[in-house]
């Protein structure tokens, strides 16, 4: 299964609809709606989103049926990410090798142009095209808000910037990885699989699922940014070996979760891989 | 019509779902926690809130359903006044007489709470207890995301923080708090109308009669603040006469598009005049 060929075909079809979640640059105010796209546009890998769409077909329905909860989500990690990199947070002047959205815009610009990512993340899961079963995009919105909050996205953040660097503790290290990462990365999984009218107890099994692949997925990430230095990372507190060790563990544990899921989950079991080793 | 004895009344089944949005202080992280509830708890007047729940009346239905929306709207409100007191948006150090929560618990917790906020209104809505008609929920989260994002809220915040003061131009300021204030007051009252059943000509009324008052409301507190330098102000572009005139304009074309609602709209009407004047 060619998992690059599976990210090239669907990041068109995501990008339309991120396109379409935000207005125009000539809309106004203007310098806003450039700030909001900069970092969108072109955006990375578009992971969570495909995530979802993969979640969609996993389950027998078709990855477009996804595309609100995929383009939600990316919403969310952008909105995060730009935030993240304010001087007041880890305070970067690059990202994907071009100027961070405050660098470009201005530090007030960049904080609002986050929150307004935030909103426009609900209002494209609102907007659920007419057919869509209301109560399902309901539990989306439910879903990703929490992901999103104080319990899961922001509280993983909190206690990424107050890390200990010499808490080795690799469980600490989950915790914070769990929350920050794999809460979105799940939710993304949960919430493709949700619009394509997926049952509770596949739900229940998608999110150990997307739980599982997430922490592996930061696991690797810690391993591949080995220059970098975040208190809060798998390889300074277990080292390198461990860190992969446990990756690998992780990822393997998550496939056994939808071992019965049959061929139609085979692009969702390859991204799973290609996140965490970055290769199929 | 007693309008301190209304919102006296429907303050503590506000407060209490409010309370319930946000996880205990002792949950963790502890600090984001506290971040998040220092300036909710205790809040404003809660006029919001009230407004939800006043419209919920006037169209037949029980205050009491308007309370997700009610609540996520102040959630929403909450979250702009923590971003907008922040060092590089209004840098302010009190309000309400006491330290901003930046000035409280550090710039990055500040920001980090405000998102968390934004999350947990979605959260709200979202959790609406079983009943709710989910398709009622869903466009109540479209019109609050609209109304949050980067054409209302944001983007009225980023012009206002552009205005340039020698723009003396009544509609110019006008359509800077149509879009920072107004329409979060219209969506408060088209959502606690939307939970109660109202049908789409009614919520098309009930809009326009917040949209009006909701500038009304922000002329009459430029005219409060007279001794704020605010660059977007109608008490600076117009003077204090005009000013008050286009104020008792505006809330009378609100009062007209709700004059056949009868009995029940009392408390709603009494609200915008209290809103407006601060007094009954």
């Amino acid at each position: 299964m060619d998992v690059r060929a599976y990210l090239l075909e669907r990041t068109p079809l995501i990008d339309e609809v991120l396109d379409a979640a935000i207005p125009p640059v000539e809309a106004p105010p203007a310098e806003l709606h450039a700030a909001m796209r900069h970092l969108l546009f072109p955006g990375g890998k578009r992971l969570r989103p495909a995530f979802a769409m993969a979640a969609a077909e996993a389950v027998g329905g078709s990855g477009e049926c996804a595309l609100p909860v995929a383009a939600a989500v990316e919403l969310i990690h952008t909105y995060s990410l730009v935030h993240d990199d304010l001087p007041c947070m880890d305070d970067d002047a690059e990202r994907r090798g071009r100027p961070t959205v405050h660098v470009a815009f201005g530090e007030s610009t960049a904080l609002l142009a986050g929150d307004a990512l935030q909103a426009a993340a609900f209002e494209v899961l609102g907007r659920m095209p007419d057919g869509g079963a209301p109560e399902r995009v309901l539990a989306a919105v439910r879903d990703l808000a929490e992901a999103a909050g104080s319990r899961y996205l922001v509280g993983g953040q909190v206690d990424d910037l107050s890390f200990d660097p010499a808490d080795t503790r690799a469980e600490r290290v989950e915790s914070v990885h769990a929350r920050k990462s794999a809460a979105l990365i799940a939710v993304s999984i949960v919430g493709g699989a949700r619009l394509a009218g997926a049952d509770e107890p596949t739900l229940a099994r998608l999110r150990r699922f997307g739980e599982r692949v997430g922490v592996a997925f930061q696991i690797a990430d810690d391993l591949a940014d080995e220059g970098q230095d975040d208190s809060c990372s798998m390889l300074r507190a277990v080292g390198a070996l461990a860190a992969r060790e446990r990756a690998g563990a992780l990822l393997q544990a998550a496939l056994r979760e939808i071992e019965d899921f049959g061929e139609r989950a085979e692009p969702l079991r390859a991204l799973a891989r290609y996140a965490v080793w970055r290769s199929e």
